[in-house]
């Protein structure tokens, strides 16, 4: 089984971890009580932010795994660890402003278009008996 | 390893991420700036789109490969076929209104119900040593 | 492949999907009319049990098996079914109340956290030829 890529991943989910105490840390400080999930923009951000990566999961595990098992277990690591970082700017950007999630944005698609060709690939070359 | 499950994944990731772009353009036509995710139920109902499909990704994807690994790769990979037609339907019905996303909705829930069945088959034909 | 984590995690989607049909049980209850998701408070903590629970799907099921596939299935499959528990305590303590959630809640993050370090431990035990 792939290990870099088993660890990487670990690594994405203990950051999405992050970001959901991060959420419970902006609900006290604007005071947005449960089961509310709106009342502040800033809370909003933060909130949109972990919704989002979220929203994202299937898009970055499932290409991850099948390049990892399909094609190369480093390849995948560290296109996941290039997702990682750019989760990362995300949030940092996002919790300033709407406009500065956008280069982290950019940076975690362009890792997960990768995963997916490379999984793509992977499997067709198996086919093909490569 | 599955290989026809993994490509019809990839392209159930696909659709999916194919949502989150229709989701983009409902924002500009609707005028809804983010981090707000409500304002305009045409809008609503395409985001709501994202989301539900979001909401069956656990309901799919395990009993998905957990059917291709535990009792057959190409059983997995056709009924994965139906639940992408399925979430297409529900798509463009829920575009139109409420009401018109339910024919979809039921096409990708019964092709869950059989995934479901068919994992739970092979796992337990494998304990029996079948 | 790990059987007995295999069956764990179809009863954990089979509890999701459960939760699911009450945010529609709820739905009806209250009058809220898709594509809302607010307008009662009674409605609006039911729909945030199974939001959270699809929020923790990553942080439970990425540990879940890697722990199963790295280290031990059996293992992976008792802190399995810990998880869930403390997700029907969470169900049913936040249906009455917002502060009920927390015991349920803690024991799903412990069982989360302990996924995830036996996890790691595989992973590096197999990495130093363990």
């Amino acid at each position: 089984m792939p290990s870099y890529t088993a660890i990487v991943t670990l690594l994405a989910v203990a950051f999405y971890f992050f970001l959901a105490t991060r959420v419970a840390v902006a609900r006290g400080k604007f005071n947005i009580r449960l089961p509310a999930t709106t009342g502040h923009p800033d809370f909003e951000r933060v909130f949109r932010v972990h919704q989002n990566t979220l929203e994202w999961m299937p898009t970055f595990l499932v290409p991850l795994w099948l390049c990892a098992i399909y094609l190369n277990d480093i390849a995948a690591a560290v296109l996941g660890l290039v997702w990682i970082g750019g989760r990362v700017l995300y949030f940092t950007g996002y919790s300033k402003g709407v406009e500065k999630r956008l280069p982290g944005f950019f940076i975690q698609s362009a890792a997960c278009a990768l995963l997916f060709v490379c999984a793509l690939a992977g499997i067709v070359m198996r086919w093909s008996g490569g």
